[in-house]
């Protein structure tokens, strides 16, 4: 599991440059940590996804922008490990948390794979920032107030046997399930296998949170349940919050309804 | 599962006061989001476990703290929904993000069984922070790169037969498993128990990180193995991370690993 590939003469080296994988949290300015603006601003190059790269600006006419649509990760990772290498102060654009489906893992697995000791000797932080799935949940009340669990239903890196597995298992241990990547216009199909799976340990009264675009402009976020969800609702954009057996609604003044999983739980045997 | 002890004429009413529920993350300034800094400036009255209020402040003279060692986190709930229905503008403050294993759930918890129409009058939001989870994550690599769960260990408020439960399907599914409140000076015994069910589905090179007082000047993160943990190195303020089958190590240039849980998962079919 570890590698010896790493020279040890550079356990005595300097660092070449600096690369940070920021997380600038769902987009808005007011969730954004101070450190990442900072890190941001002392930035002389700038890597990301064009949409959250946009987000993260405006930028200075001397700072590099080097955005792009491609959607593999391990491109940007490499680019950017590249340009810290030769000396550069790099920041790569994460949203949400880096840490949680997103440029955390690709920038480590570029780093594990590469045998370049300059890339080795790159200053590498990463700094954490507010998920999709925590700010849907504070909209609404306290849905992962309790034990919970965070899957992507993508199957572009795994095979969907591996998905149904895990929901069936984190259904049977009735954690709180947040689903990252849920509904791909190319794979509808599979989220609704999802809510049959579900179905089989969820009573259609358990609430559902849909999050959609949340701390953005375009933000949605509805409460409904298991039997009433609207797929149509549901995009790569949407973090859906599927409730334990615990997890409550209760009404809200200015309409719709609170939604939380309460701290305890109960002795089951006696219930 | 709806109330309906609240009356309808409300839904017209003028809120009374503003309740906010913030998130201060790990505790350090550089981790605080900007509409949490806000939301603190212009409280008037800021609630909170004592440890929590002290990292959140300082505040001005004419606000009044109202901090305490009371670990009852229904009574803090209370006393600030009473303050926010007497027209007060109220900070409830909670360490990482309120809305896991934080005070969030109880504020939700004490609102429903609430029949006082003044407290659903209460202007309530509820603004996210950084979790220790996270903290600890983005110190070591990225840890929770892949499907992951965050489960409880304290049996304060729920049976140990459920958290073992919840810990055995969890390991089942492979998933890399957050641990908050892992070892009580009380019942030590349990986190040994926790170790050896997860010693039946992982290997002893599994990957560990501890996280103790992340964010925090205390803070120390070590990276171990299943096999290597020190019990002794673990208390209440220590945040675990138990790797999947799938979490990497590999030598980090300053000493020690970095860990990280590739985005991709195999098809074991084939292994």
């Amino acid at each position: 599991m570890t590698s010896s590939s790493i020279s040890h003469s550079l356990l005595n080296a300097a660092f070449t440059g600096r690369l940070a994988v920021v997380g600038i949290g769902p987009g808005a300015a007011e969730l954004l940590a101070p450190v990442v603006r900072e890190e941001l601003a002392l930035a002389q190059d700038i890597v990301g996804y064009t949409t959250y790269v946009e987000m993260a600006g405006p930028f200075r006419a001397e700072q590099r922008v080097l955005d792009s649509d491609n959607r593999c990760e391990m491109d940007r990772a490499r680019l950017a490990f590249a340009l810290a290498a030769q000396g550069r102060r790099v920041a790569v654009v994460s949203s949400g948390d880096p840490g949680i489906f997103a440029m955390a893992a690709a920038v480590m697995e570029a780093l594990e794979q590469s045998h370049d000791a300059n890339w080795h000797a790159v200053e590498l932080v990463i700094l954490p920032g507010i998920s999709a799935a925590q700010v849907a949940a504070a909209r609404v009340g306290a849905p992962l107030g309790h034990d919970f669990c965070v899957l992507s239903l993508s199957d572009n890196l795994k095979p969907w046997t591996q998905i149904a597995r895990r929901l069936e298992l984190a259904a049977q241990a009735d954690l709180v399930i947040a689903l990252y990547n849920p509904r791909s216009v190319a794979r509808p199909q599979q989220f609704a296998q999802a809510l049959d799976l579900l179905g089989l340990y969820r009573t259609t009264t358990t609430p559902v949170v849909l999050g959609q675009n949340v701390g953005r402009p375009a933000e949605v976020v509805r409460v409904t349940t298991l039997g009433e969800i609207v797929p149509e609702q549901i995009d790569m954009r949407t973090v859906v919050i599927i409730g334990s057996s615990q997890t409550r609604l209760f009404p809200r003044l200015t309409g719709g309804n609170w939604v939380y999983t309460p701290r305890w739980y109960p002795e089951l045997s006696k219930a």
